[in-house]
């Protein structure tokens, strides 16, 4: 069975809804990070970079975002998760999921976790201040230009909506105000209904 | 045809190679970033991001690398640059590739463009003095842990070698040793010998 180690309020809740999406059987195993459970020998043995989310599978690991959601997509082709088959979707599926996972991702990461780039607290400090300018640029850029609606990449639902669903939701977290971005506000609410992700916030709620 | 934006010392460098290898036609427009072109309305048309590769197709631009990657490599199937079909296969280039992507690549791009993230001076100088440490762990991590050798992901020749070498091309630009990593200095010496390299460097140099 696959197995999904993240963490609470990590990018991780993307690949749990994209899991429920594709009715795949999968244990979830919630990281102590408290603990430090994410730098211990036996989760190293499991994903040497010590980050999550990582899926466990019968023939390996998978670690990055993008990849794990591009195996499901596939090992669970009748959810229709990924546009296969159509090569330029498929390139502006893996285009989106690479500019939240490489630049959006990452800017939002400067405001907790500066210290993976400088070590002078008041660099620190500076970063953590401008963080939410570079993250509201780039989900600006995402809700005029990129984002298709309703759903990501347009009228059919694919991988890439539970990824932007997770990131939208770090922007009222970044002191930003959701209702600047009226398509990823809608979206988000579009996303809230469905059945998927009704299941897995009830049952981190739980 | 397709026309590939880029601009010589960045990631750009990899496509150009990856288009070589699939027995592409395709145009090089070479970006004037000292006239910061990048930045123009023509650009900005093309690419909302104001970054580099872009890739023109008949279908639309496609921006972020590993998306360009894997659209080169299911357009030009008889090349055989992605293990498509292998599910677990694919999963573990769209990982590297993501890695390249999300990780290393700004763990280098905060030697030479912290403003990206801070806005004071001195913390951009201590991104800066910290990148080669970051950059250099992380490529450590692919020489002892990622790399299977004697290509990215074993056997088979992907995508991932070019956007490997082009990154591993960046060690002695950061200061660092190429001889720290072995396996990585043999990928290099390897992939030096490929008529496709040959023929880009060669342009380039012409």
């Amino acid at each position: 069975m696959l197995k999904l180690y993240t963490h609470l309020g990590t990018i991780g809740l993307a690949v749990e809804i994209a899991l429920e999406e594709a009715g795949a059987a999968y244990d979830v195993h919630r990281m102590n990070f408290a603990e430090n459970e994410q730098r211990a020998a036996p989760y190293l043995a499991i994903n040497p970079k010590s980050r999550v989310p990582s899926l466990e599978t019968d023939r390996g690991v998978i670690t990055e975002t993008p990849a794990i959601m591009g195996y499901i997509a596939r090992s669970f082709p009748a959810a229709r998760l990924s546009p296969e088959g159509d090569v330029f979707a498929m390139a502006e599926l893996e285009s989106l999921m690479s500019y939240l996972c490489a630049w959006v991702h990452p800017a939002a990461a400067h405001r907790h976790r500066g210290y993976r780039w400088a070590d002078d607290p008041a660099a620190i400090a500076d970063m953590r201040r401008k963080a939410p300018e570079v993250f509201g640029e780039a989900m600006h850029l995402i809700d005029t230009k990129l984002f298709r609606g309703p759903w990501a990449l347009g009228g059919t639902y694919s991988v890439a909506d539970p990824y932007l669903y997770v990131v939208t939701g770090w922007i009222p977290r970044d002191g930003l105000d959701l209702a600047d971005f009226p398509r990823l506000a809608d979206h988000q609410a579009r996303m809230g209904e469905r059945p998927a992700v009704k299941t897995v916030l009830a049952r981190i709620a739980g």
